[in-house]
């Protein structure tokens, strides 16, 4: 992996970061680093998180999904860090949804909302009888992912289909569903201890899927374990923690909005990824660069404009893999397209992507560049725990508690509240609105 | 439609608007409506938009289309402005790709990126011989949608389709693909003159692909007019005003971003749908409110503990319809759970909605509430004109030029210039980008 942070210089960009304050905050990176460092020598909760690559057995979940090797389709029930890891490894792969009916893997399916259309779309487009069912939820009780996964399971049964011999259980050590998985003897993996949800995607929780559609598991940990072992004491010398550093250093100077931008279909939801990462470990005491996803190029067509003149407060982060298959563009004779013949699509996105650049920078406006070789196993597992390490390091900076999420628990008592799963005074408290409607 | 800005008045929330800044906030309200009613009348620029409900002849499409309305997918080829309304429209009344295939509707393939992969799966997805393809471009010249085009056409007369007879063409007046639809004898439509891309979505531009898939042409039309006619000089009296006024005033007093959560997998590209409209209307001159595309209730499980602790720059736009096709969650005996049981899916969905909202106005964050009756296409049409007039509204409020979007130009030249479409200053800035790389 390779991270360019040129055009967020101070004299390139503004906001920017100068050359001599880079050097300072290099000696913040030190003292983080030796943090984290013993944070995962203890494996403290969410420096731990950073340890998946060589913790993580590819064998056993293998071996625990070797029964449903013959799905037609996968079904991922889970929401947030349940859910999105898996999305985005497997996308990455070839392997989500609409992309994976043209490759060889079975389609992989996301179940991570609970509106009853989608539910009932996914519920028709699937063979359930050939279904490998993955049901992730570290508590066992998440609402939304358990409410779903007894719909399922319905339907399972309605269409005479033996869901205990179709599903696989990834949860914690205790729980509603680790009870249901040890009743039935179903197939069942650990969500990692002390691995916060978001930080999960190189462990079982991310992994499932692609496993059954038999990507390859020790690529995406041998990637992952390779920017492990690039993490240094310097900014220079590491580019997870260039981008961490540098995003820090932009944020400080104004940059309030990281805007992600993949340069590649197959990554949309790595950018969804990356923003529940962002938002979630570094969103408090007032702090924290909001994350807007984007997509290249479609987006040059949509947020360009506001990017590129708004206010100047955006950090645009450009990713992309230097390799694609490719497909030319065939010769035409319609007037004023005849340029466009002969050059490929993969030329275009490039040109895209490199004009885009320049037109920030010639903007003044701040981009980092993140470049992988390319879309395979290592360099997505590479990819993704070099982000999540730019995370930690950025949560260390700013002395924020990267890895809890306190402010959700409100809305989520409340929720259970008002579907009358017990006395909450945040179900009350949704009564009080004040209103001020206009129809 | 109905708009509850409580929530975002000064006593709620801060940022908040006071009911005497909404009033006086009201006043500009009034000249900016007579300034826009001035813009309709003389069809000018832009604001010509705010006529379509009128001026789109649906039986016009409906009798072009004809010919294509035995296709079983439909395929279109566009980018920004000429892909996103026709993407919204159709998914929100469930013919969208994966929605489409588990309704009656051909499903809707949209193909606004050029990253080979993916143009290779949708290619090897759809039966060509039984695709409609629907090519937009007003200067029939935009390089990517011109490439698709290209390469669609190339697989077509590979597979032996005649792809004269399986496409029709929206464009402006002239232009290559008006040469080539006049060559050809191809059904074509006019992208109307006068308005911007990310304002067309009730015309040809957006009702194609919702035409052939038998929608509603007429209801969409309808409720467009019928938000059209609530236009009224009082942002109390008007919800499109209301919303777009709240809007100005929280970002004036701090709410950089405006994050938009629907709560409908359906209206999923409407959030994309609006972040153009709201970035390339309104990002100009240093200023514009950066929207943020959310998801309820997954987005509860990623981006909400930013939302709720993060730094007070958000606006939180929570839309929903108010009816839905439901379905009910099944009793259980597993313990903790039981509470679910009987519920539905849309209960818990609503139940999540109401909390989220709560849980923000606890910690004092605004949020404004946006309701349609239903994800039909009268309240489609409704919900699409309202936001965009909420925006022009926006637009005079800020004293910015709401229609055009000059900072997207730099970058087009230099990708045509490195691509070897002509001599471009901007392709050589390319090559002088500053680098610093860490690998």
């Amino acid at each position: 992996m390779q991270v360019d942070i040129g055009n967020a210089l101070a004299a390139e960009a503004d906001p920017g970061i100068s050359r001599d304050a880079l050097a300072r905050l290099d000696e913040d990176v030190a003292r983080a680093h030796d943090r984290i460092a013993t944070g995962r020598a203890g494996e403290e909760f969410g420096y731990a998180a950073l340890n998946l690559p060589e913790r993580t057995d590819a064998a056993e979940i293998e071996a625990t999904v070797e029964p449903l090797s013959d799905a037609e389709a996968i079904l991922t029930v889970g929401i947030g860090g349940s859910a999105l890891g898996a999305a985005t490894i497997s996308e990455a792969l070839g392997g989500l949804d609409t992309e994976g009916k043209a490759a060889d893997a079975a389609p992989l399916y996301v179940l991570d909302n609970v509106d009853p259309a989608h539910v009932r779309e996914i519920l028709t487009e699937v063979p359930l009888d050939r279904t490998a069912v993955n049901v992730v939820s570290r508590s066992g009780t998440t609402a939304e992912t358990l409410s779903n996964f007894l719909v399922v399971r319905e339907a399972m049964e309605a269409a005479g289909v033996d869901w205990t011999e179709r599903t696989v259980v990834t949860t914690g050590e205790a729980g509603p569903l680790r009870e249901l998985a040890d009743r039935h003897d179903m197939p069942a993996l650990d969500v990692p201890t002390g691995v916060p949800g978001r930080f999960s995607a190189l462990s079982a929780v991310g992994l499932v899927p692609a496993a059954i559609q038999g990507h390859d598991i020790e690529g995406l940990l041998a990637g992952g374990q390779r920017a492990a072992e690039s993490l240094a004491p310097s900014l220079f010398d590491c580019p997870a923690y260039a981008y961490g550093a540098v995003s820090y250093g932009v944020a400080q100077r104004g940059a309030d909005i990281n805007a992600v931008v993949p340069y590649a279909e197959r990554l949309e939801f790595f950018a969804e990824w990356f923003a529940q990462l962002w938002a979630e470990s570094l969103g408090k005491d007032g702090l924290g660069q909001t994350p807007a996803r984007a997509l290249g190029a479609t987006d040059q067509h949509s947020q360009l404009q506001l990017y590129r003149a708004g206010p100047r407060d955006k950090l645009v982060t450009m990713v992309r893999p230097r390799e694609r298959a490719d497909r030319t563009i065939p010769e035409t004779d319609i007037e004023g397209l005849s340029y466009l013949g002969g050059s490929t699509l993969g030329d275009l996105l490039d040109a895209e992507f490199e004009a885009t650049e320049a037109s920030l920078a010639a903007a003044d406006r701040p981009s980092v560049r993140v470049e992988i070789d390319r879309l395979d196993a290592e360099c997505v597992g590479e990819l993704l725990y070099a982000m999540e390490a730019a995370c930690v390091l950025y949560g260390e900076l700013a002395n924020v508690s990267t890895f809890d999420q306190p402010a959700v628990e409100w809305g989520k008592r409340a929720a259970r509240g008002l579907l009358g799963g017990g006395e909450f005074e945040e179900a009350a408290a949704v009564a009080d609105k004040t209103e001020l409607v206009v129809e």
